[in-house]
C-alpha cells in the first residue's frame, strides 16, 4: 500500500485545524560570514515555535534534487513527487483560474526575442510586462487549425499558456523551447502515432504565430513547452477527509492546490492580504495552505539581505496565525532557494511541527543548522502531511 | 522512476570534476578505550574537510544488513544494492581482466585444504602464495567437457576464478563451497531445469581437478561459490553522462568498476601509486573512484592499531587529493569492517560531501560519532551519488 492509499484508509473526520505555511524556497546556503538567510535573520516567533513544537529536515524528492514548484508542492501536500508529475502548461493554465475542460492539451508559453536569423537571444522578451503580453495574446487567441482551437491568455510578464482543445490530440509532444539563447525554437515533434495530428497543429499554430508576432520586437517570438493534460490525483477530500483552503497570491500556487482538490479562495498579493484571507475563512475550513513567494523570489534573484527581510516581515506576522489557535501548524518550504546559488537547491529544508501532541525536541532556533537536531531527524517531506494529520488527532491507528 | 531513471533524466555533462574515495570497510566499533579506529586515529586533515563540509552516516543496504564489496559498492556508485546484483565469479572475473564472453559463466574458486577423509581444514589452503596458485590453475585450466572449456586463472593467494565457456550453460546452480570447515565439499545443484548441464559439467569438473590437486597438498582442493553471469546495468556515462575513471590496486574493485561502466586505468599497489595516477588522469575525466583497500584488510585481520595506522597513512596524503581542487569530493566507505568483529559488518558508514554549495553542518570531526550530528542525516549509500551530482551542478530541476 501507498502513503496515499494508506491515508485514505486512516484519515478521520474532526472538528481540528491544521494550518501548513509554505515560505516557498525556505532553504539557504550561508553567506561569507558562514549564516544561511534563515540564521541571519532575526526570527523571535519562529524560533519560540521551534522551542515549543518538533523539527527537523525534509528531503523534498531525494537527497541531491533540486524540485521544481510542482514536486515541491505535492510532497508537501502528501503525493509521492517520483509518482504524481504535473505538466508545467496545466500547471500555468490552471494558475490563471482557466477553465480547463476534458481533453484539452495546455502549453507554457515564453513570449522570446528572436534574431533576425531566428535565432533566440532572450527567452523571456525583456521581460516584457504583463500589460503588453495580454495585448499579445489576444492576438494569438482564438486561431483554429483542423477544428482545434488554440486558446491564448497571458500569465505574467512575459509568461502566456497555450491551450489547444478539440478532438484526437496528445500531449506526448516535444517542446518548442530549447531553454537556451543562441539556438533557433525547435519544431515540436510526435513522441507516438497517436500524437502526430497535435505536433502538425501545434507546428502550424507556431508558423502562424511567428507572422502576427513579427511587429511585436522585443516579444517577437514565442517558445512552447510542457505540454501536459490535467493529471487524476485523489484529492484532499477524498484521500484527508479534509475541507483545504488555499490561500497563494500567486498564480501556480492556487493551481497546485486545485489539482488536489483544495478550495481557491480569492486573496490579496500581499502576506497581509493573505493572513487577513485566513482569518475569514478560518471557521470554514478544516485545513489551510498559505503561500509565501517572496522567500523564493528573493533567493532567485541572489538578494540575500532581501530574502532575510521576508523571512523577518513574515516572523512579525506569525502570532496573527498563531493567534487563531490552529490545533496543529506547521511551517516549512517547497524545497530550498539560497541566495547564493540564485535559483532553487537541491538542500534539506527546516520543518516545524507545533501542536499539543507533538513531543518538542531540544531544538530553540528555526533554521538549517538547529533543525538537524530535530526530533523528526531528516525526512521525505512527503511524510509532512501524515505528521500533520497524525498531530491533529486525525488519523486512526493502523492495523489492530 | 526509480533513482537510476531520474539520474538518466536530470545528468548534465558540465565541466565540474568529482572526486569519490572509498575507504573500503571504514566503519569501526570501538575499542576498551571506547573510540573507534577512526575516533582513534589522528586525522587533522579529515577532520578539517569535515569542518568545510556535510557530513552523515550512510547505510549501504538496509540497517543491520551487512554487505559484501559488490553491493557496497554498485550503492555507492547509485545503483539500489537490492536491485542490480553481481555474483562473486563474475567480480573475480572482472578483477584480473579476464576477457568474459557473452554467455559465459563463471565461479570463484577457494584452493583448500582436505584431510584424508575429504573434509575442509582450511578454506584458503594456507593462504597458498599467488605463483604456487598460477602452477596450479594452469594444471586445472582447458578441460573439456560435452564441449563445454573450463578456464581457469589464478586471481590472488589461494583464489582463482572458474570460467566455463560453451553452449547452453546457466547460473542458476548451487555453490559446492560449504563456506565452513569440517565439511566436505558439496556437489553442485541444478536450481531449475534449465540448469541441470551446468551442474553437471561443473561437478564432472571438480572430480577431474580433485585428482589434479591430490599432489598439491595443502592446497589440494578445490571450492566453487558464486556461479554467475556478466549483468546488464545501465553504465556511468549513460546515467551520469560522466566520464568516470577507477582507480583501484584491488581486482575486484576494478571489476566493480567496470560493471558500470568506469574506465579503469593502470595503477600501482600502493596509495602513493593511486594518488599518483589520479593526478596523472585528471585532466582526461570528470569522475574519480579512489579505492583504498588496506582499511579493510586491516579490519578483517582484527588489526585495530594497524586500520589506525592505515588511516592516518591515508590522512596524510590527503591535501595531495584535496590539492587536485576537484569540485565536489566525497570520502566515506563501501561498509563497515570493524576490527573487533574482525569481518565487514552492518554498522552506518560515515560520509563527508564537500563542495562550493554543500552547506557545512557543525561536524568539526570525520568518524562515525561526530557525523551523527551531520547535515545530511542517516541515508542510504546509493543517495550518495545524486547528492556528489547536485553539489557539482550536474543535475538538472526535477519537475516544473
Amino acid at each position: 500500500m501507498d502513503q496515499i492509499g494508506l491515508m485514505r484508509q486512516l484519515c478521520l473526520k474532526t472538528e481540528t485545524k491544521i494550518v501548513l505555511v509554505v515560505l516557498d524556497g525556505l532553504g539557504g546556503l550561508p553567506n561569507d560570514a558562514g549564516k544561511t538567510e534563515l540564521e541571519t535573520a532575526h526570527v523571535p516567533n519562529l524560533d519560540a515555535l521551534a522551542s515549543q513544537s518538533i523539527c527537523g529536515l525534509s528531503d523534498p524528492v531525494l537527497p541531491g534534487i533540486t524540485p521544481g514548484s510542482g514536486p515541491g508542492h505535492l510532497a508537501l501536500f502528501g503525493y509521492d513527487p517520483l509518482q504524481c508529475m504535473i505538466g508545467r502548461g496545466i500547471l500555468e493554465a490552471l494558475g490563471i483560474d482557466f477553465d480547463l475542460k476534458p481533453g484539452d492539451v495546455a502549453a507554457r508559453g515564453n513570449l522570446c526575442t528572436l534574431d533576425d536569423q531566428g535565432i533566440i537571444t532572450d527567452r523571456r522578451a525583456g521581460r516584457v510586462d504583463t500589460e503588453k503580453s495580454r495585448i499579445i495574446a489576444s492576438q494569438l487567441d482564438g486561431i483554429e487549425i483542423e477544428g482545434v482551437r488554440v486558446i491564448v491568455e497571458a500569465v505574467k510578464d512575459h509568461r502566456v499558456v497555450v491551450v489547444f482543445r478539440g478532438e484526437g490530440l496528445s500531449d506526448s509532444v516535444t517542446d518548442s523551447d530549447p531553454q537556451r539563447v543562441g539556438l533557433a525554437p525547435q519544431p515540436v515533434f510526435a513522441g507516438n502515432d497517436d500524437s502526430t495530428k497535435m505536433a502538425r497543429i501545434a507546428n502550424v499554430f507556431l508558423t502562424q504565430a511567428s507572422k502576427i508576432l513579427a511587429g511585436h520586437h522585443p516579444a517577437n517570438g514565442l517558445l512552447l513547452r510542457g505540454f501536459s493534460r490535467m493529471p487524476h490525483f485523489p484529492g484532499f477530500k477524498d484521500v484527508y477527509k479534509l475541507d483545504a483552503c488555499a490561500i497563494a497570491s500567486y498564480p501556480m500556487y492556487r493551481g497546485l492546490a486545485k489539482v488536489v482538490g483544495m478550495t481557491v479562495v480569492k486573496t490579496g498579493a500581499t502576506l497581509d492580504d493573505e493572513i487577513k484571507t485566513l482569518k475569514e475563512n478560518f471557521n470554514k475550513y478544516d485545513f489551510f495552505f498559505l503561500h509565501v513567494k517572496a522567500t523564493d523570489a528573493a533567493g532567485e534573484d541572489g538578494d540575500f539581505g532581501r530574502k532575510v527581510s521576508v523571512l523577518e516581515d513574515f516572523d512579525r506576522r506569525l502570532p496573527l496565525i498563531i493567534g487563531l489557535k490552529p490545533d496543529v501548524m506547521v511551517v516549512t518550504g517547497d524545497h530550498s532557494t539560497p541566495a547564493t546559488l540564485g535559483g532553487h537547491g537541491w538542500h534539506a529544508v527546516p520543518v516545524v511541527v507545533n501542536g499539543k501532541f507533538c513531543r518538542p525536541d531540544t531544538v530553540s532556533a528555526f533554521n538549517e543548522t538547529a533543525c538537524i537536531s530535530g526530533g523528526l531527524g531528516h525526512i521525505p517531506a512527503c511524510h509532512i502531511m501524515p505528521l500533520a494529520m497524525a498531530n491533529a488527532l486525525k488519523l486512526e491507528k493502523y492495523g489492530a
